[in-house]
């Protein structure tokens, strides 16, 4: 069973546009037991499409396209399509219920081209797309599967995980493969390479593990390839219990978890409440937080002091420690979360203070000096990090750290310098 | 002239990681008049990298190949090279030196893997890689240059940028090629589309127009091809102009620019400060703010006032505002954003509150349903919107919407529904 993936625009060719579908849709494939064997990007052109899928349909069993479908792009993919399987291009009257609904709602006039989306070619069969107008379409001839979706990364996720690989299970059979993903963070690839070492070292050969790296995370995917001879699902528990035994501490989920959603349960399930005052991260722990459905239940605000009279006015900072520690000081960090605690009457506290750059660094605090503190209901921890000198990084990994420092407290895990 | 870019890896194909490589060699290849025509991503086995370069030899006049290079990877790729160009491999004595001298520095002992770094093909010109120790290649044959390095993103810049472009620009006759990009927000792409089709429909032949969309907002990308006849900056020139005459209110930028960078610009020259109260946008409009590098000359802070208890509090909401008109009113932001303003002694503050959902939508208030206020030094300006059912998406529009009301504030660009 193979797979290519055809990713069409000139923004991708001109790197404009970084191709990350090519890549999520790699993952989705491969998890289904479907290998990748090629990925192209090609011109939004009727020549470069048409070409693309003549020399597909010789060497692949299922051929996605993302890209080339919408009211500006000329619907150039639909086109080539309808040319490809010999075909015309159709009324679809769902669709342009659908379409017609979306801008009644929204209160907006419909224009010539947007119903020009609800025409498609008449072989196809329509693939949802209920996040837009640009519908996905489904094509299945000599045994070859053909998706088309629109190149809007949430619409075609969407669509490809509810509507095609269904669509392809019903008539595919699937290889047997499962996965299981645990996530991990503040550690590094390599240490934690180093600490399941005894684990990679024995795999069976049926049993592969990936390590995928992001930024302040890591995520170990262990895929379990099935037969008759062995028993995958057994064999890949045994394997994560003895992951969980070396690395446990570092281990906050598994799958699609979070750390901010991991943080969030255990909040709830405790009926703890929290807040957060930022200084360096700017906002991004609130967002985080904030970011999961129901965090009103235990989120109950933060307060973004980025100027010092901020500080010293919203969260009583004694200016005497600005003045001699410094507004990037344990200090300083302490007394914004326990200050924050008082204010809000939450259980817990998150502060950050830190130089993000590229200015504002000097010898003894170089750009990427950060100090984060947790106030619990019982003690306030602190932690000092170099998170390295480029401004998102630094500010996506203090906040990852800082919601990992939580996560510790609230699984009971003992952390050093404890005040 | 057409370029094609080759990407090799396995971890590629399984959308481990993002191709972010070939993104950027299409920029550099593109602002230097190359066409990028096709891109592809092919598994590190000898099969498919010779299969890619005899295909790449028909098509194309300059194949530029990274990956499958190094030690670990068993350097897959000049081996397929030495082949297709029917040559052998040949120890490089300078390439030897390079890489014993980087051992010897780091006190590390080589092994036999490393010493193979210096065997190249024997009609290769070698691309010096400063950064590491597979030394990139350089290939011509039949009026097409090949150019071979290595998939670390560090090394393959700096290669290509020091060595294959000049070697390249000594070898062809680079065609002009120009870009200009506009970048717009508050208007969908098909209005957009609307607006400016007068433009649209007169492009010359060789200037072509591409819309390249995400969330909140439209890029606009002009490119000319430039030739003997005709003038492609001074006619890019004119079609820009006109089209800042038919859209200009939603242009916000041009080229890389982002909103949170423009009105930062625009704060920091009118000498402004600014502070945020958010709730249902929870941060993220502070994290925009404070992703800009020197934020904190205008940017003083913010509340997250997620409970209505914050809003009391922090804010001075009257209490029976929220009873009355509930926390997502006009009178709750006109409120937040006043009050936060004279408490953190500040220009202009940003107020949001909405329903952000999934849950606490109502048939008055659906999910979706946002006020937002823009305080100014003169006046409060509201907005009431609908953002739609997915809660991270409202959460970003939202916070450009609001954006794009300060933008548009400073600019001086009139705006309805103003107190």
């Amino acid at each position: 069973m193979n797979a290519e993936i055809i990713t069409i625009g000139d923004e991708l060719l001109l790197g404009q546009v970084i191709d990350t579908n090519a890549a999520w849709l790699g993952q989705e494939l491969n998890k289904n037991g479907l290998r990748v064997h090629f990925k192209s990007t090609i011109s939004d052109t009727h020549e470069a499409i048409l070409k693309a899928l003549y020399e597909a349909q010789q060497r692949s069993d299922v051929v996605v396209l993302t890209g080339g479908l919408g009211p500006t792009k000329d619907d150039v993919t639909k086109i080539a399509l309808a040319q490809f399987f010999n075909t015309r291009l159709i009324l679809n009257q769902k669709v342009l219920d659908w379409v017609t609904s979306i801008f009644s709602k929204r209160n907006l006039p419909m224009l010539e081209s947007n119903q020009q989306q609800a025409m498609v070619p008449e072989n196809c069969e329509v693939l949802w797309n209920k996040n837009g107008t640009a519908p996905g379409m489904w094509f299945f001839e000599n045994d070859t599967a053909y998706i088309s979706m629109p190149g809007v990364p949430f619409e075609m996720k969407s669509i490809f995980e509810e509507e095609a690989i269904p669509k392809l299970k019903s008539v595919f059979t699937f290889p047997e493969i499962i996965h299981r993903t645990l996530q991990t963070c503040s550690i590094g690839e390599s240490y934690l390479a180093d600490l399941i070492s005894p684990v990679e070292e024995n795999l069976p050969s049926y049993i592969k593990l990936a390590y995928l790296p992001d930024v302040g995370s890591v995520r170990l995917r262990f895929s379990a390839y099935g037969s008759r001879n062995h028993k995958p699902e057994a064999a890949l528990n045994q394997i994560i219990k003895q992951v969980y035994e070396l690395a446990g501490q570092y281990i906050f989920g598994e799958e699609s978890d979070t750390l901010q959603k991991v943080v969030g349960k255990m909040l709830k399930e405790k009926n703890y409440t929290i807040a957060t005052a930022e200084s360096c991260t700017g906002g991004f722990v609130s967002h985080l937080l904030t970011s999961v459905a129901g965090s009103s239940v235990y989120f109950k605000g933060g307060i973004v002091a980025y100027a010092n009279e901020i500080k010293i006015n919203e969260l009583y900072v004694d200016p005497k420690i600005l003045e001699s520690a410094g507004a990037v000081s344990e200090a300083c960090v302490i007394a914004m979360a326990e200050n924050l605690c008082k204010k809000m009457k939450t259980d817990y506290g998150i502060a950050t203070s830190g130089i993000a750059g590229p200015d504002g660094g000097s010898i003894d605090k170089p750009v990427g000096t950060v100090w984060i503190a947790l106030a619990t209901p019982d003690k306030t921890i602190t932690r000092k990090y170099n998170m390295g000198d480029n401004r998102e990084r630094t500010i996506q990994r203090t906040a990852l750290v800082a919601l990992d420092m939580l996560r510790k407290n609230l699984s009971g895990l003992v952390q050093a310098n404890t005040f």
